[in-house]
């Protein structure tokens, strides 16, 4: 299932989850399908099997489907508990950069403040002049957990989506004693979409193919087959820290292409189109205002 | 007013809000004196100048009062967006580690998961031999902002409660590629309290005592008049980056005396007690476990 949330044009107020036909397709309205449903992604995946179970049964209905004119996609997810990042993930992105394979993860993370829609503009911040694009693999926790073991991990997963880990490079790397935090966090540095797909609907989500596209330009195209730590190791990982909760975002780190590492540096400016897309995921793309 | 969240005993899935009639004291059941009130801090904060009205007119009736001993207090603030640390923030730390004075805030964060309430374990973890105490004066947001003008920035606080920044030094310094926040983010590594101090209630909130104590022995001992960065700069500061809301937290940063900088090293361990004292504001007490 392609899991959305999203709002009537006109009614910007009110958040509705919906499940998607396809990508682009009509998308069944859970609410209006049954007013006992949730309104919001987070509260459906608290639900846990059943919420998963009552999307299935309105999909296969056939009714309450709104055209996609209609509608705003929101991020199919909103105020998670965390966003969980990983750094340096990807053993083709540390060879850009002739840095070692990380033996551990290296997790940092945003505040969801930063999360904004798949189609939403990404608000350039006058405090920085070395805004960067990172398409990312990202993940949502579909129940509660600490300690998780690796064999169990996959079934704590709700389901895969695409990110742009936007990253301010000057604030990230050159300022703030070297804590990555303020340089991703920024309002906007987190386009989040189209779509939730389940983990069941994903056939392997270690080989996709990666891309991000600025103005229309291939700047990364990779495979999630180069990442270092798979989600399994990562939720396994980070559950031995913090307990993982319903909602909870991962970004799984990028691949290389981007801008701070060219020759000479990229940075991103007003009017340039982000396009971040993975195999059987979908694409985002945002708007550089 | 002293803004407390609490739950009946017997009753520990029901989070309320009430007004202390000073630490230690009765409360007053804020949904039982209305029942039109909300039932945790973030909502009431939500309300603005209204929830704080309402909240003072319950105080005032003398109505409505539970004893302590029939509740226990939670953390003033539950599920905030976002946990702000502030590292390198006293002078006096700066010298007792040989660190030059920061020219900007270095800002840092946990996870709402850490956070726990004023009375609560501090849960040890196997995976850290090096978990610390850092007593910290916090403050949490009362409205949105952004952009946030440092004469405007105390409007913006709903108030001030005692935080300790507790901190496994293994995994801040040592591993994760030098990002803070794993080590920072232990579930329990976040206890506050014992109640939110609205703002207009403290005298000044850079002119107070803060001492950290384990096993009664006093470890910390200074005042915020220390502070390199005030409540002002760093609201305008954060505020920069992300939009803040209605209960955001921010730990202001910790004086000398933690154990990683002691000669030699001393560390917590299963049964110590930790107490974390900031005058008008009152005292945490949290045992290891």
């Amino acid at each position: 299932m392609r899991l959305v949330q999203f709002h009537r044009h006109g009614d910007v107020g009110s958040i509705r989850v919906g499940v998607e036909h396809g990508e682009g397709l009509g998308v069944v309205d859970l609410k209006a399908f049954d007013p006992s449903m949730p309104s919001t992604m987070r509260e459906l995946l608290e639900m846990g099997d059943e919420g998963l179970e009552r999307a299935q049964r309105a999909l296969s209905s056939g009714q309450c489907v709104v055209e996609r004119s209609d509608i705003q996609l929101l991020s199919p997810v909103l105020a998670p508990e965390k966003v969980v990042c990983v750094g340096m993930n990807y053993r083709d992105h540390c060879l850009e950069q002739n840095a070692p394979i990380p033996k551990e993860p290296i997790i940092f993370s945003k505040f969801p403040n930063a999360i904004t829609g798949p189609y939403d503009d990404i608000i350039l911040p006058s405090e920085s002049q070395e805004v960067d694009w990172e398409v990312e693999l990202a993940f949502v926790i579909g129940r509660r957990g600490k300690h998780i073991k690796e064999e169990d991990a996959l079934s704590y997963v709700a389901g895969f989506t695409v990110a742009n880990d936007v990253s301010a490079r000057d604030w990230q790397m050159k300022r703030n004693g070297k804590q990555w935090l303020l340089g991703k966090t920024f309002d906007s540095f987190c386009p989040l979409g189209p779509a939730l797909v389940t983990t069941g609907a994903v056939k392997d989500p270690h080989n996709l193919d990666v891309r991000c596209l600025v103005n229309g330009d291939t700047v990364q195209s990779s495979n999630t087959d180069q990442m270092i730590f798979k989600t399994e190791t990562l939720v396994a990982w980070v559950s031995k820290f913090v307990t993982l909760t319903p909602g909870d975002v991962f970004l799984t780190g990028t691949p290389p292409g981007v801008g701070v590492f060219r020759k000479p540096p990229v940075f991103l400016k007003k009017g340039d189109v982000v396009e971040c897309q993975i195999d059987q995921l979908g694409s985002i793309i945002n708007k550089v205002v």
